[in-house]
């Protein structure tokens, strides 16, 4: 229970927003580029983040990411966040399963109907969005999005700055380098190293 | 809470009848062209319902649809529900996710385990089945069924008297025209016009 | 609530465990090749099972399966159970949902946020893992794995001893044999007969 202030002001941050309150949280202000969804709690950016940092106890990270520059900004805020030593939570959905043995680093978001299975460990600032399905002792590094719907089976492996697009399955036991990007629906049946991406075959509309 | 009357007796029936009664109504009599699921409760079909009205005082449609012909069948009897001024309510399964901000029009369904994100918007008599995701900020037209487990990103716009498939995918910001279907697993990347339809792929038995 | 043995002990073993927990049993000791993630409570395998058997009321089934050769491992494991007449409790996760009707057989396992459709029917040690979507009046054979995200329409049927894989679809009305295989994201359009197998196509890496 603190009173945090959330950085990035779209859909996603509204999202964070509603978790944030759903943990005893209370959203005090908002530092965007643009005022966003939150006009009346908007005092800036990063600047003015740093200038008001005595009126919030916390903060809460309201970016996604959709594609590797939206990622790669991510990444930078998530520095600019540890560098300048916020506090940070971790935000879970009253809705999502954490099993036994669960690890979250700071930041990490775990949005609505997300299940996170026995041991399992999301490391800093990594995103499992609605209705996510992480195995058993599966590793996520940190700054990893897995999108909605996505399937991580148990004992993998994902390096940090990756992306696991919606409705996207990881077979059991497979490793995904750093900065790998598993297209939307994509499936991964073998491993994949640093830097590659699995892109999806296009349905033809008629 | 209410006595209602289920215009149904399939399946998808039973289901609604099951999510009206966890709303904390009373399903009190089903009118279909068969009795179905529901043999006792069955009075006849649709002037057996007008002359029972005041024996009722809602109504839920207990009619799915899996294809353009069944989608068809089942606007028509929107409208007549419509015409003839009967009250529709939501029902929404208490395990499914409303999060901030959602607007529910009369007569949606909303089906266990959907969850539907902030500031989505789904018309009347939509329906939002078992494990289905809407993104934030989502807009879902009237009688549209948005199958199993399937995926709307933020922003993304759905006209109405539309199918998306189970388990299919609609990225974030991409607007699907009235009349769409997005068959099962399919992925809709780009926008579609008014009628399209996305098609899977046959996956091969061995 | 019962003193109950699980047979098995890897990843989905300490899933199982935590379900047995979850519906009050108490996990007292551990029987399989290795110890596994049970050292304290491991035990030795079948033979010391039987040895036991006065020290624990109940057993649950730690054993999941990926292919056909671990299905048939677990075969071999229900039909020992079966033969030497243990009690095998239903495990049931509070975050699934089991619709008005279901019937679960004895060793079944609904993991955390399945979802039962109405008069589904689970026959004996079948597992609905993680996520997975079962429509209403299914029918599911016993020692059938749905996998994590699977979904099976209304009035499916499928035969025992068969696996459906993660995120996979099979469509309402569909019958599957037995010994059937529908490999991970894959989409069961037409009927299977025993034995077939339906395998995913590969999405390239680049």
């Amino acid at each position: 229970m603190a009173n945090v202030a959330i950085l990035g002001s779209g859909g996603f941050a509204k999202e964070v927003a509603e978790l944030a309150r759903l943990n005893g949280h209370q959203v005090v202000s908002c530092y965007s580029v643009a005022a966003g969804a939150f006009e009346t709690l908007h005092r800036g950016y990063l600047a003015e983040m740093q200038r008001d940092r005595n009126q919030f106890e916390a903060v809460v990270l309201g970016i996604g990411a959709t594609d590797r520059r939206s990622l790669s900004i991510r990444r930078g805020l998530v520095d600019w966040l540890l560098e300048n030593r916020f506090a940070c939570p971790a935000v879970v959905s009253p809705s999502a399963v954490c099993a036994e043995g669960v690890v979250l680093g700071p930041g990490v978001v775990v949005a609505h109907g997300a299940i996170l299975g026995v041991d399992s460990r999301i490391d800093a600032f990594s995103v499992c969005n609605s209705g996510s399905m992480i195995g058993h002792d599966a590793r996520v590094g940190s700054n990893v999005v897995v999108a909605p719907g996505a399937f991580l089976g148990g004992n993998v492996s994902v390096g940090q700055n990756s992306l696991i697009g919606p409705l996207s399955k990881v077979l059991q036991g497979i490793t995904l380098g750093e900065d790998t990007l598993v297209g939307v629906g994509c499936l991964a049946l073998r491993d994949l190293s640093a830097g590659q991406t699995i892109w999806p075959r296009f349905d033809q509309a008629r």
